[in-house]
């Protein structure tokens, strides 16, 4: 079989921590070409940190992270600090990574990486605002067809919004720059809430990570632990959705999910329902299917792949 | 057991005339004050004309029927000729009702019989666009608090819109009535397609109440086989649903439906997701719970329900 | 010469005091059927008693006054009180006019009026927010083709807002009936900011009206240096202009005035420029010019003829 | 006295080449560190081309032209061919440039620039849609401050639109750009229809740079009498206004116009007035006065001005 080359965009953040965690301790199947950053969860200096500590954790500081956009397209930057901790890592041990930076912004190493490779041979997985990716598109325009796919997290149809009533916070976070790469043409995976809904870290699940006794997996655990001792978890007796690593399991094991041809729009011009995705099925309505809208994941398998790639992290 | 004083505010349409039909035959429960009609799944004539011939049907012409609005506040009419028929009631046989319709505009009268009763005393249930009540509600404020409840047929949050990827066709049909309607802080029980996809007039359901085998029951399953042989529904092998019945359903029997308290606001400002509506289930995010949100449904027992009711129509 | 029949929708307020002035002191010219009153400068109680107050000053109690609406239709009511005092009108001696408020609703009086006359024979002068009007207009759709024209005082393009950087403050208070009553097909005549700011009651005009040493001419005198007074007049040294009352002085005097046909639509979607008049006066660009678009005025021929009428009233 | 270092960002069209003739002719006020285009008036293919023709005009081969971005950011683009003909410059003989283009991307050589000079050092003037500007500042934060100031053509209050009845080409071409520019905090010199509507090519104009009998005053005059004879401006007698040249004007001699202070904000939610510019005047609206919004110009002056710099390209 052969690997997948994969980017990754993100703004970790504890599950996108996870996410990396998955996709480090996968190298047989991905082959991570780098890892870009952007404002989010938390501010752009700690996205870039902690992608770093996640890497210098995973012992893979031969795959270079740059550093991206500070803020959004247009909109203010909300963070969701609330969720992951001041640093975004909950409450693990912070400490200051031995290898740095890349040098040069990650817009460019974006831009820089796909026409580097043949058209086709690179995917992307985006587990922040899509920030980064929409400026490359509209810097490089050439690299739109190049790209292999988009795998996202991102969205929400039948599950309703986390950030309000009706948005994901990936998209509310930067709904002008989804809009952009939504109506690219670029082949995108949508792991929206949907799906990641129905992947939830009990603790039955996280004690058998835990119990994998190695550094990584204390650290997995921990995360874990701090988002499900969140009050909105605590209170309602539901332990929280492992969001961004959906989008490295598709990659792995996509028949842990299923999904259905959509075409998507973000919601750009209201404040009430700001960043919702209009999700269309039909296939009579006019617009064009350029997203596989994931419906349903197998919860188990996904966590038993996790806890298995984790184990092999030491 | 007293009866509930009920006036109906609909746009017959197929399932807004089962659900006449479901109140007609409920006189232990409901005392019919009146019906109101508006334009929305057909033109305004149609509507009035059809609740005037649901009402012969079913004998009970002591109930007046008021015309009102012929179009929305603001935005441009919209109908559903494509899924009533031209008549918007399918292919059944059309007459000319002997019975005339009442003087007065329905606004009015919906006015009037609300000043009439004790506070509190009268519910409404509406099975089309709000444009008769929003108006009513604007032009007598002090009618608001004399509601008892509304129990609306409008609205979707886990299913996705029927008339778009995000609307429902009621609230679509007239989003600022709508607007009007449920930051009015009139408590309102909400009949939404999440819950009424799952009231499905299946062939053995339509067959249980054909063989009723009365000149109403013959009606009624002539409306839901022609729903169900419309292009969609006979495509994707999936039975109509029952949308309007809902509400009377649930006026006769509560404890077929299951529903959470919600903050309900409707997009205006918007083209792409205008008339979604955005439901907050979270109590700590500032707005108050006027809304009863139905999610889930007892579908066996609402067709049970009708079918029962139906076979007393004769 | 034939006299108008006139209808006023007024929400008195300083200048639409003055307005119903010089409308009372021209009984050749305009035949007034009645007055009726709305929520916007200050409270629906404030102005119907107001209106009253004027009439009773004017010795003109045969003419009606009826209350209509107490709130916008969708928005949030939203009054100009910083600009008219307390009390609607300024400083002047507020006191309990005799004769009453009519019965009935004004939007049902609006609409029985219009069906009362022959069809073109009704003018109607708007001063407020158009909610009574937009209202009638979606109750007795009958009546739009029965208005001989409106003549409204609202809008701003070349003028820029007043209230907001874009809005003039009457299409602002309700934009969503102006948009249902700019889109009627009725012919309006509309003076915005573009031609009242050129009307300005400089001293010197203010001292004239003074002079003439009535009641009504020191009640007059006594809301415009009041006006004068405000801040932002006093700090930029610019007189107040004189808004409302520019619909009478054109429909008395209409060569006093300069106009282009202009189609006119009102922003209701964005919150930026909420109440924003978009003015197209290309013929080319697909719209009905409904609209006269008011852009000059002599001011002096304005003040020459207010003054002349209210020294008529004594 | 020091000559000012100068970008120039432009979609040449016809009054962008007019601009440029005139910034060309400028060398001892105005050191034009390079030329950057955008898609606007015409393609980004054109606009490119048209920029390096126009320097081989004014044989300036040393200064640089960068071609940029080729769409705008979220809107689908609208070009205004039918203003600058299908060439973009007018009628005038088209030839292929011999200086080709410089390497490297616009908004990369905008960004390497600033920094490579002091902050507060570098100028921009823009003369086409915002998009180059709005994704420097996005992908080099670090830039803004060091920009010395931006003159803008683009916006509109007191004059209406031109592409819209609300909305300036400009703005309207790429709204969310022009929204992110305006609210950097940077400052700007606004040259809007307001002013630039005061500055008209007439006939006597045209004619006296006809005389000056240069290649390049044929050049400058054939584009003049073009946009003269198109059929808006010769159906009404109106000679074309002179948009881009006034930002260089204002460079070269600012006491030929008089501006305002102001907070300006463009409308990026609204279909119907997409890409109004909402410009505030009133210091204690809360928003802070980055823009210089020009309000009045010596028409007179920029044409002497203008005349008499294009007689010293030969």
């Amino acid at each position: 079989m052969n690997s997948r080359k994969l980017l990754i965009d993100c703004d970790p953040g504890i599950d996108d921590a996870i996410a990396l965690l998955l996709a480090f301790a996968s190298p047989n199947e991905l082959q991570l070409l780098g890892i870009t950053t952007v404002a989010g969860n938390v501010g752009p200096l700690l996205t870039a940190r902690n992608a770093r500590l996640v890497r210098e954790l995973a012992r893979r500081e031969a795959v270079p992270v740059h550093a991206g956009c500070d803020r959004p397209l247009l909109r203010d930057p909300i963070d969701a600090g609330h969720f992951h901790g001041p640093s975004g890592l909950g409450n693990t041990r912070i400490f200051e990574p031995a290898a740095p930076l890349a040098g040069g912004h990650a817009v460019q190493f974006l831009i820089d990486t796909l026409r580097h490779h043949p058209a086709g041979a690179v995917s992307i997985a985006v587990t922040g605002p899509m920030t980064n990716i929409a400026l490359a598109m509209r810097l490089a325009p050439d690299i739109v067809p190049r790209i292999h796919e988009l795998i996202v997290m991102g969205g929400a149809r039948s599950a309703g919004g986390n950030i309000t009533a009706s948005a994901e916070y990936n998209i509310f976070a930067d709904p002008h720059a989804a809009s952009i790469v939504l109506r690219s043409g670029c082949p995108v995976v949508m792991c929206g809430l949907d799906v990641t809904h129905q992947v939830r870290a009990t603790e039955a699940r996280v004690a058998t990570i835990r119990a994998l006794n190695s550094q990584v997996a204390q650290f997995a655990a921990e995360l874990l632990d701090f988002a499900n001792r969140l009050t909105p978890n605590a209170v309602h007796g539901v332990a929280t959705a492992l969001h961004d690593p959906c989008t490295i399991a598709w990659l792995l094991q996509p028949r842990l999910f299923i999904g259905r041809p959509a075409a998507v729009e973000v919601e750009t011009a209201s404040t009430l329902t700001l960043g919702a995705t209009a999700v269309e099925f039909r296939a009579d309505h006019g617009r064009p299917f350029h997203v596989q809208w994931l419906t349903d994941a197998d919860a188990e398998g996904v966590f038993a792949l996790l806890t298995e790639r984790i184990g092999q992290l030491r």
